[in-house]
């Protein structure tokens, strides 16, 4: 594990690489009692020739600085930071392994580690980085899941923290999910206000394809950062490979508000072509149906089948630069 | 400290009371990267005779059961429980001053301590309780506090968690409460909606005494459990005296939604007799002014006035209770 300690008083102190340990903490630690704490989620690639290659990292150190300082945490240089990560993989290359869809799960932390019950900004944090070996997350090829559009919980509010990748934002989520899972649905659709606004889903954002009831013309659509929305990754990368390479094809690419109502509407009017989820894990997660208001919305595939076209192309453009197939500026070789 | 562990297959092991020590966590536990913990704030109070006291516990464990099932956490019995802090309580005895103002802080703390990454309910967890002597929170007497009214920032909203004593609750507030004061107020009055509604402040429930505009009568009035607003144990003890003490000396006492704009008017037209916190740490903190939208709320206390009558009554009241001065179902002796 990678360890940086930071005080107020000295700042970040040298970094160490060290054996995975447990973390001696005093029970009044400020991260036990006011949740400060971060993370990021990010992995290793190693293609076929050897090569370790991170994935858009700027990205991750970006978010992770704009999530710390929301809570009074300090901010560390992504470049900086992302050096370390670089070391830190190569020093731990033997555990990425050398196939597609595997890869080495990088977890960037910060955790407030003042021995305080003071409700104040932490005088001393410690950003650290643990990882493990991942397999591909559809091991038998991809499985779609089912949604329950979710109105009871709410996960975010504007002028809230919903857009940071905060463990604020994790644990009231959990009850919310056992519930879902327990009428048989995979993940909660987190549905905003009364006019019913898609947001996201469970940890990932939320796409929909759908084509359009004036223009006939195809459109992928997903929520805007309004502050309620997590900023993922995935979910940048899609709208920008959308742009460069479906817009060609005629599509349009849209990030709005649209609700619930209008994708059961264009369900309902068979233009609901495919809905999919991302997220770091998945890259891209295929949805089959959303249980809403008593009924289920079908996102437009058929029994056979368990991704849609737009899926299925993303996720092979997105591994294709991950692993060093497409030479592209996202994929930082170490 | 009092330590309890639990897991999902075996339930709650032994308690056991230890010397303080830190905890040794696995960098991977949930607590550190989902915020899987919550907390409650109460104290033992002993008085001149030595007789140790607790103040209206089984509210304190009523509310640490509810924060623990809304994030998949265990709960534990509350009678046991108290009988388990009385212990602690026993024990420690020598660390409670006996004097007026003074007692030992009680920590209770749950967190989730299962070693995952994957976002789900923790299938082990930590409850635990550390203490602190503490003394008067106004050794001086009291210090009327200003506040500053925040809308850029939201605590809580409906279907959410602001009614919870959660950590996630509490780090995302330090900003709003450092960019407060570095503009020279103590602490944030949050506002909720268009309407500015007046919910709690830092970390107390608010209280305002006004004269009605049409009736002419004296009102207590704070914001309803409308599940945006901490569920606390002296919000609650102040309702009930102001009822029982205030109402027969012709009060109204009101749980309702009011705004802002209201206290302003109030203000405005000398009906704002006085305002107050409520709150573990100081009982009540008498507030002398608001800044809202570039003006000063000023809240009814003269510039050589530290608190209203109410906060004063209220504060003798209680701790006249706390300390056992007053017989009362309340207290609880040890």
């Amino acid at each position: 594990m990678l360890s940086i300690e930071w005080t107020a008083s000295q700042g970040w102190l040298a970094p160490r690489i060290t054996p995975y340990q447990n973390l001696s903490l005093d029970p009044a630690t400020c991260v036990f009692h006011y949740a400060f704490e971060c993370f990021e989620g990010m992995k290793a690639y190693k293609n076929s020739d050897g090569q370790v290659r991170l994935f858009r990292p700027e990205k991750n150190m970006a978010r992770l600085n704009k999530s710390s300082a929301r809570i009074a945490l300090p901010n560390f240089t992504g470049k900086a930071f992302i050096d370390l990560i670089s070391k830190f993989a190569a020093i731990e290359e033997r555990f990425i392994p050398a196939a597609r869809g595997f890869s080495l799960y990088l977890r960037p932390t910060m955790i407030g580690t003042q021995r305080t019950l003071g409700v104040g900004p932490p005088g001393s944090a410690l950003l650290y980085l643990i990882a493990s070996p991942v397999g591909p997350y559809y091991p038998t090829g991809f499985r779609a899941v089912s949604l329950e559009a979710t109105d009871y919980a709410v996960r975010a509010w504007p002028g809230g923290v919903g857009d940071m990748k905060l463990g604020a934002n994790y644990a009231p989520c959990i009850v919310p999910q056992l519930q879902a899972a327990k009428r048989g649905f995979h993940q909660n659709l987190w549905l905003f206000g009364k006019e019913e606004f898609v947001t996201e889903v469970g940890t990932m954002n939320f796409f929909a394809c759908i084509k359009d009831k004036e223009t006939g013309k195809n459109k992928l659509m997903t929520a805007p950062l309004d502050g309620t929305i997590l900023e993922g990754v995935m979910r940048d990368s899609v709208l920008d490979l959308a742009k460069e390479r479906l817009k060609p094809e005629g599509w349009e690419v849209e990030e709005r508000k649209f609700t619930m109502g209008e994708l059961a509407d264009a369900a309902d009017e068979g233009r609901l072509i495919e809905a999919f989820g991302t997220g770091t894990a998945a890259v891209v997660s295929p949805v089959r149906k959303i249980s809403w208001k008593g009924r289920l919305v079908e996102c437009g595939l058929n029994e056979d089948q368990e991704a849609g076209d737009v899926t299925k192309r993303m996720k092979a453009w997105i591994e294709g630069i991950q692993y060093g197939d497409e030479d592209h500026s996202w994929s930082w070789k170490i």
